[in-house]
């Protein structure tokens, strides 16, 4: 073919620069601190072994036929109670199972966004999110993030554009591990309450708080103007392709149509062997490990970034979830010690990578849920090396150039 | 939330109409041949479940894990010499594995299709094609089937108008059962050759001929001109959700950006359970046991319909698939008849479904392979009944009158 005639929407859209990442970190002698990657140790392996076996001696056939698009019925009323219990009122007939909470992000974008239209999101905001979202063509509006959460005043100004959605990640936030405060809940959701915007409120790592008091969702205090979204990628296994939205019946109902077209439905089998994952084996004991061990990780973190970085540098302390937020000294660029890192055998995501203006250069995020403990230590010690090398002046006295723009472009291009 | 504001392509989007036939089916009084299931007596269950046992003692942490975009390597190694095998020349990194094929029906409308661009298809064509494509607002240009075919001088024509894409599925064709001749696909090829727009070319029943010679798929002679799509869901089973797409480099670059927005990657899980059973089963055996089976009910429900449907009705006897097309004697509409046949106790989907422009009102798809053989013989005694109450005078001595048109919508609202 000479020339494929591609859809504008293709414009300009590149490959997301975390999965080429977490491409180059294959090579085992780099240590990735940078995907988003739960650790494969403590996949219940053994666990859904047992299930996987029942489902296919049980329920075989129905497990391996097309199934509802909506989703299989007992894993919806799990996730519904799930809910009730963490203060969200919702029926099982408003979930709707997703290939991934990835997909989720997909569908509202279908459902929502026509070329131009605004949506208001997180900056820093979750590069997942931004390319989803992006695909339908809107033009974003940051709301800053303010230590205890999304800046409310930020918001209100936002929201005089009317932004269809507003996307957030209230808990651990991704990529700065930062929680929204009750109080910084309590103000945001007064602000959403008088508005047309619909939250798009995220919730992959809630069950990942290895520290502090449960706050329940914003979507729970804002009666049909909230979509909560919820993963089974970080609590149970990402390999299983499993998440879900929780949406009034007017949204849910556009969503399960859009659904249809996009894969019709999510493994019935997947489906089958989560659920039953959930109501035949010990998943608080299992969630327990997970806080316990990712807690353990986080601080072996900020042990080894207090002994290895500079004075000048510092960095957010999540009370769960899997990553966390470092401020570089004055000056320097993210983008310029990647560089550095990759020759001293270490990788992270430069923080414009997570904001739609390409701010955000002095930043970058640290993922501690995959790497061991071991590797923690030595990561960082390389991310150190090759931050003093960077600060080092060069053999003529100067600093040295920042790498070419071109070589890391932020994710809207 | 007073009135979500949806996006405009969501306007006149309704939920597939076989979806909810299949919801309704779910009542196992009424005998469906309405669906597009394949048996779910003939599924590798125990193959599977041996499978899945080996996957997750063995490979358990990566099968867990998020992976690579394209796919499993080894199982699009598999697909590319089964492809090579059928005349395909296509290496393992031009294919992409998708959620289902539906999904490559999706990427393949986020590629290429900005609104109003003009899209080729058979008529009467594949539902779930014109809605995942649809979903993308473009203009159908409908190209008739002969008995041998797509029309290549209706293609030219309507090639006229710059479609990007042409999507056709010749191998037991879905609704149709008609499969493109030898002579045709040279047609198509050549008419193909001269210019732009790409072959979409959909073979998810190729595997499941029980009749006659293998053709090679079109794709094999269009040199980079074609996407050749396939799927484990009628020749492994669809609970898994797995199917392929095999597309030039330039094509599948982008499908695969356009993967990673919509949801990452399939599953890790249930692609190596695949990847297993294709290379450590016997493959070969379980399609001959699909053949015959399919062989077995295509004959008895064509026995049937002589039996027990009147003259002036005839049907297509397909050589492969899961498909049969029956025309109605003249002046009977497929959707009164819908109306009879539901109080029967039997259902089928109406040939308008298949057609972008509201015609095909004389027809109607019959599936051959989800109903057992008893049931394919009391679902057509029922049709046939329901086909006599129809013709028969009502009392006052005329007949009855057609259902209300807005009781069964076309695909594209």
């Amino acid at each position: 073919m000479d020339q494929p005639r591609f859809a504008r929407r293709m414009n300009g859209v590149r490959p997301s620069f975390i999965r080429e990442i977490l491409k180059a970190a294959e090579d085992s002698g780099v240590i990735s601190l940078a995907g988003g990657l739960p650790s494969p140790s403590l996949f219940p392996v053994e666990d859904l072994a047992v299930c996987a076996a029942r489902v296919l001696a049980e329920d075989g056939s129905s497990a391996l036929q097309y199934g509802a698009t909506q989703g299989h019925g007992p894993l919806r009323e799990w996730v519904a109670a799930r809910c009730a219990a963490r203060g969200v009122r919702v029926e099982a007939d408003e979930i709707l199972i997703t290939t991934g909470s990835q997909q989720a992000l997909d569908l509202l974008g279908r459902v929502f966004l026509d070329p131009g239209d605004r949506v208001a999101v997180e900056a820093p905001g979750y590069l997942g999110a931004l390319q989803a979202l992006g695909a339908y063509e809107p033009r974003f509006c940051p709301v800053p993030l303010n230590l205890d959460g999304g800046d409310p005043a930020a918001l209100r100004r936002a929201l005089r554009r009317r932004p269809k959605l507003y996307y957030a990640v209230p808990n651990f936030q991704n990529p700065s591990g930062l929680t929204y405060s009750e109080d910084c809940r309590r103000c945001i959701t007064q602000v959403l309450r008088g508005c047309e915007t619909l939250l798009v409120e995220d919730d992959p790592y809630g069950e990942l708080r290895f520290e502090g008091r449960d706050l329940p969702p914003l979507a729970a205090n804002l009666e049909g103007r909230g979509v909560l979204l919820g993963s089974f990628s970080k609590t149970v296994a990402p390999g299983l392709r499993l998440g879900w939205v929780a949406a009034p019946r007017a949204v849910l109902s556009k969503l399960v149509i859009a659904k249809q077209g996009a894969d019709l439905h999510s493994s019935p089998l997947a489906q089958r062997i989560l659920h039953r994952y959930l109501t035949e084996c010990d998943v608080e004991a299992h969630l327990a490990r997970l806080q316990d061990a990712y807690r353990q990780r986080r601080d072996r973190m900020c042990t080894a970034l207090g002994a290895h970085l500079p004075s000048g540098t510092s960095w957010t302390r999540p009370e769960g979830g899997m990553f966390l937020w470092l401020t570089l000294p004055p000056g320097v660029s993210a983008q310029a010690l990647l560089e550095e890192a990759v020759a001293q055998g270490v990788t992270f995501v430069p923080g414009s990578s997570f904001h739609v203006d390409g701010s955000g250069a002095g930043k970058l995020r640290l993922n501690f849920s995959h790497p061991t403990p071991e590797r923690i230590d030595e990561g960082i010690a390389r991310l150190g090396r090759a931050l003093q090398r960077l600060l080092a002046p060069s053999p003529d006295g100067r600093r040295r150039p920042a790498p070419r723009k071109e070589e890391i472009e932020p994710c809207q291009g």
